[in-house]
């Protein structure tokens, strides 16, 4: 199975000290060597790393490691490739724009029986489920919404329908992000943590790395990591349940979102930046 | 005006040497500090660097300057902010996919009267008159050619006419790309080179820096670069004429070109490393 890692803050946060732990799953803790890749949005715009080879042998998975880039938005994944070979074109996040925004999509599980051609202006480049599935959920987007988007809740409606309907077929784990919102599906393992004051000390579980938050963090800091198992070994993680679609922003679930436990926190945000 | 930077090879090399007189030119020998990008092709795939600051101070420039990432097709762009803000969604190359290919983008110049939103899926993300016109291109070519990319001859045709026809509203040199062919319109400036045996050294213009390719090539090697100005000082660039389009492939330009000299080289391809 791939790793999934995604982050969404109220604040341009960077992802040095999880993406110490996440790499290593890239051919050193697990047996992921088949690339990886990592988006980070600033602004409207997002900029993606890509790599066909093991995160542990990267250069630019070092760079990506030491470089503090800050993002309120991330998508990261390492591959073990089952569908389509080991190549650029078939390395995670997969990048699309859709109604004049970027979207950023991964996937982890197996969706070989997902039927024909997408019906629509996105087509795949590469030979995997996983692109060909993205595709599918643009194209189907566009077709419910084909001038611009819905409202936040009626987008969301939609992506739990479509995220249903596609999960049926296979096992559906995946992270979209248009930006501002971060989507997260589970179908099999996928869990979330929401870091905010009090801060304390954080250690990771695929390396004996630790970091206490209190001295990069300021009080209104927030930011939700999700990732396929838990990155840190001493913070409480949430299980999210199978079949469940969550929207993250500003470092939160989003109200109306199938399982947040974040009610209460206002989206607040500050201009310096955080780490995570 | 922006610089652009262009690569066509038949044998996937590294572009480290240019890059570095490349590099320059944002912020140490021009002042085009406004962000930087550079797209390695690398079969159906492409990875893109972005960075919204100058090169000279980015640690990303740095990386792709020291690690000889190997490709057959870049595409490489210096801003000075003109349209839009600085940022990552106005930072050239511009990415979109097309009948299920990866298309890489750069402008320089200005399109300041290009009327109206492009009527088609492809929209901007950004602010800048490039990418609305790289947009519009897009959905121009899908208007002509729905389900399928037409053969490489109605292909350029129709970028030519396409280019002929938006060149009249500005100014319109740009790089473009689908990862097989490179095309390259020169509305102002633009020079190219077509490096083959017998190789000989070649000295930056914006650094003192010098190559011999005798030591970092083979007798089959050909390398194409295309540049808004020479990148080397010793050898002979071919500027291309105003208002033409050119297409290269394998490191030549294609027959059907408009202004070809390297006729006769035959298309060679081999599988080593070579450098440029």
């Amino acid at each position: 199975m791939c790793q999934l890692l995604g982050m969404n803050c109220n604040t341009p946060t960077d992802i040095c000290f999880s993406f110490t732990g996440f790499q290593a799953r890239g051919g050193l803790t697990d047996q992921h060597k088949d690339g990886w890749g990592i988006a980070f949005f600033e602004g409207r715009g997002a900029r993606v790393f890509l790599d066909a080879q093991a995160t542990v042998d990267s250069p630019i998975a070092e760079l990506v490691r030491q470089y503090p880039i800050r993002s309120t938005n991330v998508v990261a994944h390492i591959r073990k490739a089952t569908y389509g070979r080991v190549g650029l074109e078939n390395t995670h996040p997969f990048q699309r724009e859709l109604w004049g925004r970027c979207w950023i999509f991964a996937h982890n599980g197996h969706l070989p029986e997902l039927a024909g051609e997408p019906s629509g202006p996105a087509r795949p480049v590469g030979d995997t489920d996983s692109e060909r599935t993205f595709c599918h959920l643009l194209n189907a987007l566009r077709a419910r919404f084909p001038d611009a988007p819905p409202g936040d809740e009626e987008l969301f409606g939609a992506l739990r329908d479509l995220a249903a309907e596609i999960g049926v077929q296979g096992e559906f784990n995946f992270l979209l992000c248009d930006g501002q919102t971060l989507f997260a599906h589970c179908a099999s393992r996928l869990a979330y943590i929401v870091r905010q004051a009090p801060f304390g000390e954080a250690h990771l579980s695929d390396q004996d790395l630790t970091v206490d938050f209190r001295s990069v963090t300021r009080a209104n800091d927030r930011v939700a990591l999700i990732a396929t198992v838990p990155l840190t070994d001493n913070e409480k993680w949430v299980q999210i349940p199978r079949g469940t679609l969550m929207a993250f922003r500003d470092g939160v679930p989003l109200p109306y979102t199938d399982n947040q436990t974040g009610a209460g926190c206002e989206p607040t945000r500050i201009t310096r930046g955080c780490s995570a």
